[in-house]
């Protein structure tokens, strides 16, 4: 399945399927004169097979390791002792994390070289769309970077089948973001297709549908000036809660949806959401809720105010649903004090 | 003087004059909510006086040092230290290398915020004007870093009046640059104007048609995939020089645009250039020529070949002036070889 995005030039693809990695890189790489490969060095090691044929790669440190200003400094100077030219071509092979370092390298090695993303886990599903690049910085997650779209997004869902328990569980968490961006209706058809649990082919139609969502919205605001902000959808606590307690970002995710649940619920007075039916599922799908229970809200209140949307002193800004339409509110902070309370007391 | 560029959008303007800072400053900042200074931290010590109204600046290592990727993330983590947001204002106060890791840190912070350059000398004239930010790597200058355009150049020239001479002679290197790439004899009359040593007030008037120059060259083409190279005229060996002699960039500048004629001379088999009557002019003002004579032409290769206009293995692109036009040409390493050591025998 092949989805192209509609930007008004410069458009790319996005190509989802099973096995369909060495027939695209082989197609993509013959336009350019030298390819370079980034790749996290755990997913290199467990498909060494698949990617046998990769001589000399830069491998980076797993996961969010790889989004040091050190590592990002690191994989930089590799590439230009490796002798990368400005008509190179990378692919960047990994999850979320790598994608993201891997992208801000590619865009910034000699002012920018073409690359692909070659997502590995679901959540990469997500990041691989939309062109944003990012490592961390000591003052929160992804606060350095650029806007760098890649030429190409080579999506082999093979890569899958390897992701651990907890990896499903993360990736998952922007899955169910995008269907509930779409409506409470999809969120719902969506849970009664993995009551039983998180499998891969379930959800591949999902996935389509995520990435269709993600694409039409990062297409009409590229750059965060509007509608993009929606994806931010549960990620204000959810970066909080990710720096603080170091558990994986998707899994965040599903805290900051529930906070935001019960947020816009308090803020529009009304019942938007059935606050125990989401409880219970994501409790017995594993996500870590207790979270929500133990957080500091002062601690959260302060690293949310290092959000990059957020243009006001002593607001937060936030995305909630009034019924099924995302919209962005900037909330006194005291306003939020009494929100977390009040759900950290739910719980 | 005000100079705008020409792009089809998003244009700058370019303020030239005497005591112009303080003015356009306030005019700026009015549309921002909160002002940020990178400053070079000798220009800051130079100029307490005039720039007593920054109340907290980050300042940086002064010149190159402030190139290394170290104080890049150093720079960047102080911006969000401070509380930079998205809608805040940069304004980067230095020389060359100031403005070019200054301007990288603005481009990747929060993935992007707006800046203005404030050259504080003769050779930011040059570097202030384009959009091109670096920062340096181990394998070579400019090796890392984005196109990312300022919202305004203020280039009060009052800056200019405390340059110590080895600075004045590296800014008129790119000063002299500018009037070749237009004729030599428009270079002709700039060292008429120049036979009795370099003083400000003459120069004025061919750094605004420097500053023309460059601006209707990187106006065709912003990328660098034309017309552009031609700016670097001089550099391909002048970066190697600096990188292994470490004396200011200018200068190199003016012994690469030496050797750019003796190679033109000998490429296009004609005699463009007046080798005796430059190699004097260029000797009294007191530009370091004898690095020429004894320059290791291996080592200088190796370093030309980190070029990021390189496209082909075993051939180095250079700038040559075919009488009054620039063209790019990539020559066989061997022939560079012989030019080199043509050049290095007639010093």
């Amino acid at each position: 399945m092949d989805i192209k995005t509609t930007y008004p030039s410069n458009n790319y693809t996005i190509h989802v399927g099973e096995s369909i990695l060495h027939h695209q890189i082989e197609a993509y790489s013959k336009k350019y004169d030298s390819i370079f490969y980034i790749i996290d060095s755990r997913v290199y090691d467990l498909h060494k097979e698949v990617l046998s044929f990769i001589k000399s790669p830069v491998l980076t440190r797993s996961g969010e390791a790889s989004k040091t200003p050190e590592e990002y400094i690191r994989v930089v100077e590799s590439l230009l002792e490796k002798g990368i030219k400005r008509n190179s071509l990378i692919f960047v092979i990994g999850g979320g994390a790598t994608g993201d370092a891997g992208g801000f390298s590619a865009s910034t090695v000699l002012r920018g070289v073409d690359y692909i993303q070659v997502p590995t886990t679901l959540l990469a599903h997500d990041s691989a769309v939309g062109g944003k690049t990012a490592i961390n910085s000591a003052h929160g997650k992804n606060l350095i970077g650029t806007f760098h779209r890649p030429k190409a997004v080579i999506y082999d869902l093979d890569f899958l089948n390897t992701l651990p328990e907890s990896e499903l569980l993360s990736g998952f968490g922007e899955v169910f973001k995008h269907m509930l961006l779409h409506s409470r209706d999809k969120a719902k058809t969506l849970i009664r297709d993995t009551e039983n649990g998180i499998l891969i082919p379930d959800l591949k139609k999902y996935l389509i549908k995520g990435i269709e969502i993600k694409r039409d919205i990062v297409t009409e605001d590229e750059h965060e000036s509007g509608k993009r902000k929606f994806l931010n959808l549960g990620h204000t606590l959810a970066h909080a809660l990710e720096y603080k307690y170091k558990f994986p970002h998707g899994q965040a995710v599903i805290l900051g949806l529930y906070a935001m649940m019960t947020i816009s619920n308090e803020f529009y007075q009304k019942s938007i959401f059935d606050l125990p039916f989401y409880y219970e599922y994501f409790d017995q799908l594993g996500y870590p809720l207790h979270y929500l229970k133990e957080m500091d809200i002062d601690e959260m209140i302060r690293l949310m105010k290092q959000d990059k949307k957020n243009q006001k002193n002593d607001y937060i800004g936030f995305i909630l649903m009034n019924d099924d339409t995302p919209e962005f509110k900037e909330i006194e902070e005291i306003k939020i004090r009494q929100y977390l309370n009040a759900l950290k007391e739910s719980i």
